[in-house]
């Protein structure tokens, strides 16, 4: 099935409260805004953007249901239920959306673990997350900032950011967040920006 | 070559600086302590402790050609060296002092990083290391207090502290220390002590 633009947001959108839409629409501008700066394709930032939390508000069992049954990355029911949603939404765009493109669909699924040999697109989009203008948590307006000259050294300040509150909270930090968070550590000690 | 323990302390001492030796005795108070409150062997305590250190002082090129040449966990080598000890350490153990003891290798083996599926002699090795005497960091009498109820919960707080550490000085963080300290926090979990 293939939408409008329009008539996509209107179908992403009433999948989750209002609020959650709200930040979409954060995500949406600060990742094509991130995608002019870094010369990535803001038309598949956008899109990705739309796209990326459309199955977060979605049932637990319907999530799960999907992660055991469509040979997705079922590993993740080891993890809280906050991680799945964006394996399952790069299903979803892909299954009821007709998205085809993999760098899009892998924007969406990377876009709250990250991975190692992250794409520029797959940056961009999860660093959008963490700092769309709704966002408001510690230490986001020292992201804001490292987004504006690197966007590798926001998304590192970003995952270190959860891996802090997940050490405070005691929550199992999920080890690809670590891992790619590492690469992108010597990303920049290569580039001598750290 | 099976020394006695003062011949043993004699040669692993001179391999260190005066500081880290008094670390280890540090190590092999604290180590023995927990042993005796949590049921362990406390003579196993007292010779992983002693041995801990032996190779953390010995020079990268000789801790490096170790690695490499004699089929121990090269991929250590892709992390920073304070990692490394601990593997050639076990090795050295074993060869050099003819220690078989799977759990006094093992308890050597992984007192930097843990490991999923710690045993308790190990935990306690690692945690003797984050809390003997002589340490003195933010945190360590947190940690300290934990220790006298709770060697995982202790662990899991020497572990966070390391991560912070990292986070903080935007260092390399070993995966095995964040599935380690998942685990643990796991176990807690299961007991209900967290």
């Amino acid at each position: 099935m293939k939408l409008t633009r329009d008539e996509l947001i209107q179908s992403v959108s009433g999948q989750m409260p209002e609020k959650r839409w709200r930040h979409t629409e954060g995500v949406m501008q600060s990742a094509v805004l991130l995608a002019k700066r870094y010369g990535a394709d803001p038309i598949k930032a956008d899109l990705a953007a739309i796209l990326h939390d459309v199955a977060k508000y979605w049932s637990t069992e319907r999530q799960e249901q999907l992660l055991r049954e469509k040979a997705l990355n079922d590993e993740l029911l080891l993890y809280d239920k906050p991680l799945w949603h964006a394996e399952i939404g790069a299903y979803v765009a892909q299954t009821e959306y007709g998205i085809d493109d993999e760098e899009v669909l892998n924007a969406i699924r990377y876009h709250t673990s990250g991975r190692v040999g992250m794409t520029l697109l797959e940056k961009i989009i999860c660093l959008a997350d963490y700092i769309e203008p709704g966002r408001d948590y510690p230490g986001v307006d020292h992201i804001r900032r490292l987004a504006e000259t690197s966007v590798e050294a926001a998304l590192v300040a970003g995952f270190d950011s959860t891996i802090n509150l997940l050490v405070a909270r005691r929550q199992i930090i999920y080890p690809l967040t670590v891992l790619s968070r590492n690469d992108l550590v010597k990303q920049l000690e290569l580039e001598g920006e750290l």
